[in-house]
């Protein structure tokens, strides 16, 4: 079995393979020869703090190529109030203040374990090879961290980015940014002064925030505008309702919060909040609303042709990244297991620890 | 993070340690303080043979001791018809012939990877601490696989087990089986040479087979008498209606099936086949029955004392294995984790393997 670190895999791995293996895994969720199972939050509150550890897990897996990945999530969760708004944060907890996140990789032909390594994967990108404007050349991007950092060459490699236009509120953290991101693309990426610098003449905007709350005015919707976001909630409903045409990630509902002292049966939300929130007496009251933007296609119907992508010139597009889910891990996850082997990059502890000669 | 193998369990972990765990677990689950994420199977239909590839995930949290364990399998099954009868096989298609069982512990106060670990869990020596008769001395066992190998022992560590009379079809198998059990229990234990034999003056009949078809004869059920399984068909209806005192393992309903060309929704069905079977045009037309006993009360009602355990010499008791929950594996996971960590047993790997810096 392979372990890899991230800075291992981001050694090695190019865009361009990951976009594409992303783009044909989609296809075949498309045809049914993917399936995913939807991700599942296992909640335990804590007795003595106002935070709580949260369990989060799904997977996916395809025919070809033969693997399942399952993505691991073992998060402790703090709700707080600032200036009257819910803030969701990770509490990096795990030794050298760390978090956890992992992905393992199993072959469907063998059943045995493949590969381990953290890990993230976005399909922003794949996203925007059908919806923004081909000679799309400003980008306007929001936020200044991991994500921020994986979408700014993800974006130059599927459109002719000439400059980015980089905004984030904490200006060390911003310029820090600037300087690390730039020898990374041949684009020039330069720190904005303000949100409106930010958006002036870009093609496309990229929120990549921890955002609870709005980042993209409406009225920067304009003409030939592609709109792509990390959450929900950084763009908002007004927004999304102005875009001329809106692709979101998937129709997954919420996920399925099972809560120590709130019964067996697991419960739908958005955020295990809004159950905690109310209480075990009322955790059956919560409703998940199934908000408007959940009539617009997938990225799957997207990616293979289902419904058609950017019209003209002049229509505004979004990707709404609405939620995430096994497949891409299983589609990068693969990708990346393929690459590392052809290189020899990694650790390999053996395979046979995690067998059994018993029948289970 | 600790690697631990079978053998290296075995070679420390006590009998009574882990039924003690057990009870503490599901004390905990009856008063909230724990909570399972039903197990989910993710299958892949084989394009080219009669199996399929079935990935299985299910997860638990303990408030104390503050661990979750997800466990895994992934499998290559087959349905074979045999006289008429649909057997099911897992294909030992791992490297060494060997199958695909993992447990992997986290901590809930860092949210850390803690532990992994091949193994398997079974709660019917803790239901016969409650339901066998105190004075139980004489144990019937059927099967000589590794359940069989772990039931003996633990039946006789609840109770004052003098003889164990074991049964299994093929002899060659029997036989083996009882010269390597012999040493490790007080009781005489020996080969029966019909199903018959084997249960005669039986105070205890243990089914650890993996038939589909029934094993118990319902006549069997007497007065006094204890059964225990590790599958329903084992048993049957007819056997379990002649049970006094009939106690399930637990409520939850059949797992989900999320299978590839199946729709996204998931599946409620015993078993995949069930589905399959059907052909996606009619999967949706797969009802889960609700079989008679389950109404019956759960384990962790027993233990928790919401419900009572034997109340007679007289009374005929049984526990019913209706499904496998992930707390089984939070109880003794943490168990084998501390057991391990004490006497230094095991292969450490780095835990920063599978931690990441970047917030996810």
């Amino acid at each position: 079995m392979l372990i890899l670190s991230n800075e291992e895999i981001e050694s090695f791995l190019s865009i361009n393979t990951c976009i594409d293996a992303l783009e044909s895994a989609y296809r075949s969720w498309s045809k049914g020869t993917a399936i995913n199972r939807p991700r599942t939050d296992l909640v335990i509150p804590s007795s003595s703090e106002s935070g709580v550890y949260a369990f989060k897990s799904m997977e996916a897996g395809l025919y070809d190529p033969p693997i399942v990945a399952m993505r691991i999530n073992s998060d402790i969760i703090r709700w707080n109030n600032q200036g009257g708004r819910v803030i969701k944060t990770k509490i990096p907890s795990a030794p050298g203040e760390k978090y956890v996140g992992l992905v393992m990789l199993f072959s469907t032909v063998t059943g045995e374990p493949l590969a381990m390594f953290p890990g993230v994967a976005s399909s922003s990108a794949l996203a925007a090879r059908y919806l923004a404007r081909e000679d799309a050349s400003t980008l306007a991007l929001f936020g200044s961290g991991w994500q921020a950092g994986s979408h700014l060459p993800a974006m130059c490699a599927v459109r002719p980015i000439k400059r980015v236009n980089v905004f984030s509120p904490t200006k060390a953290n911003l310029e820090a940014f600037v300087k690390e991101l730039q020898p990374k693309v041949s684009a020039e990426v330069r720190a904005a002064e303000s949100p409106e610098a930010a958006v002036r003449d870009a093609d496309i905007i990229a929120t990549t925030t921890n955002s609870l709350s709005r980042v993209v005015n409406p009225d920067w919707v304009k003409a030939g505008l592609h709109l792509t976001c990390v959450r929900v909630p950084e763009l908002g409903d007004e927004t999304i309702r102005r875009i001329d045409r809106l692709v979101i990630h998937a129709h997954q509902h919420a996920p399925k919060n099972f809560i120590a002292g709130y019964g067996e049966e697991g419960i739908e939300a958005h955020d295990a909040i809004d159950i905690i929130g109310k209480g075990p007496a009322h955790a059956h009251e919560v409703k998940v609303e199934h908000p408007f933007w959940l009539s617009a296609p997938a990225l799957k119907d997207l990616v293979s042709g289902k419904v058609s992508g950017r019209a003209s010139a002049a229509e505004s597009t979004c990707f709404l990244n609405n939620i995430g889910i096994g497949l891409q891990f299983a589609a990068v996850g693969a990708a990346v297991f393929n690459e590392a082997k052809a290189k020899g990059v990694g650790r390999e502890i053996p395979t046979d620890w995690f067998l059994e000669t018993v029948h289970p």
